[in-house]
């Protein structure tokens, strides 16, 4: 038998199912929806209705927009020159919220992971080619995941864009311990990949 | 300038108004919700819509519910004698979770704190004593958290209950070390309180 009115049940369900929200967070938000006023649940309704009607992608990059080129893309100030190559939007977002990079972006929409099923194929590598072969880069950030989908997946790339005989640098992101990091908790990779990396003072 | 489309930026900014939801999983739920069929996105703001229509609290403790009185007060087989007083419907759910409680309860909706302006009247401690008079209870259990704040209010309630010329039990829920808890990274009170209620094997 229900604790809770049904409708409050399927509330918490609905958010449980959400990526990070456990059924006590699920809870806790839910009761905290039931205490607000009724227009904080109607305008979250409202904008997740909102949110999935006209979203597409980027004709060019494949970020998401309303449009048919992103934010990014029409922005005629960025330097068309560069690529910065990313699994998902939320890297794009993390890269783009630290103001340092002015070129434009690719996002694969996935990684290359055959334990899951997903080739070359499954992401947009074609169409990054393509970019690059009827545009004038002269540089390609691969900023996938240091970890082993994300090194398959930009070895892949390499190899796919040296078949093309094209004048392009390809550069990774650098590797090394990150602000604020202890090195007595910092794995052996980091602190080998920190060593590697090493600069002149 | 905006990275994302307006409603996307719209929908991270709602679920981030969210208790437990920061900007950066609020970004993660909204890209997954992009990912996701339609379907997820309508279900989720329908269920938002339809649990703050129609639902009211109990007449008699207060729980959620979308009928005059909640499962638990019309659910025959309940112990009437005990009502078991918690802060919010939150603390109900995890008591009745156990499946171990078996009496009625009583929502206060809040807690008594003077550092937030809350007062014995801001919350239902009238509403508590109406039922103990009214109603034949044999014990009174005060399970408001074990904090500075649920302590005053417990007392509060207790000193009430005694103005009352009533014969009736008032009980707290035992302190101790929790399940699976390490005595060397428990604090000094549990473990007094731990001590203090120490039993026979």
């Amino acid at each position: 038998m229900n604790i809770l009115p049904q409708k409050i049940e399927d509330l918490i369900e609905s958010f449980s199912l959400l990526p990070g929200i456990g059924p006590k967070s699920a809870a806790r938000i839910v009761f905290y929806l039931q205490k607000a006023p009724e227009e904080l649940s109607l305008a979250l309704a409202d904008t997740l209705v909102g949110a999935k009607r006209g979203i597409k992608t980027c004709s060019q990059c494949y970020n998401l927009s309303d449009e048919k080129e992103c934010y990014i893309c029409q922005n005629e100030e960025r330097d068309r020159s560069k690529i910065l190559v990313v699994e998902d939007a939320l890297d794009l977002v993390a890269i783009e919220n630290t103001g340092f990079y002015q070129g434009l972006y690719h996002v694969l929409g996935g990684i290359i992971s055959p334990i899951n099923g997903i080739g070359p194929e499954e992401i947009r590598i074609k169409e990054l080619l393509d970019r690059i072969t009827s545009q004038t880069i002269s540089e390609l950030i691969v900023a996938t995941n240091p970890n082993m989908e994300g090194e398959a997946t930009a070895l892949y790339i390499q190899n796919e864009v040296k078949k093309i005989d094209i004048d392009l640098d390809i550069t990774r992101l650098a590797q090394g311990l990150a602000m604020g990091a202890d090195i007595d908790y910092t794995d052996d990779t980091t602190i080998q990949k920190a060593l590697e990396g090493r600069k002149k003072l």
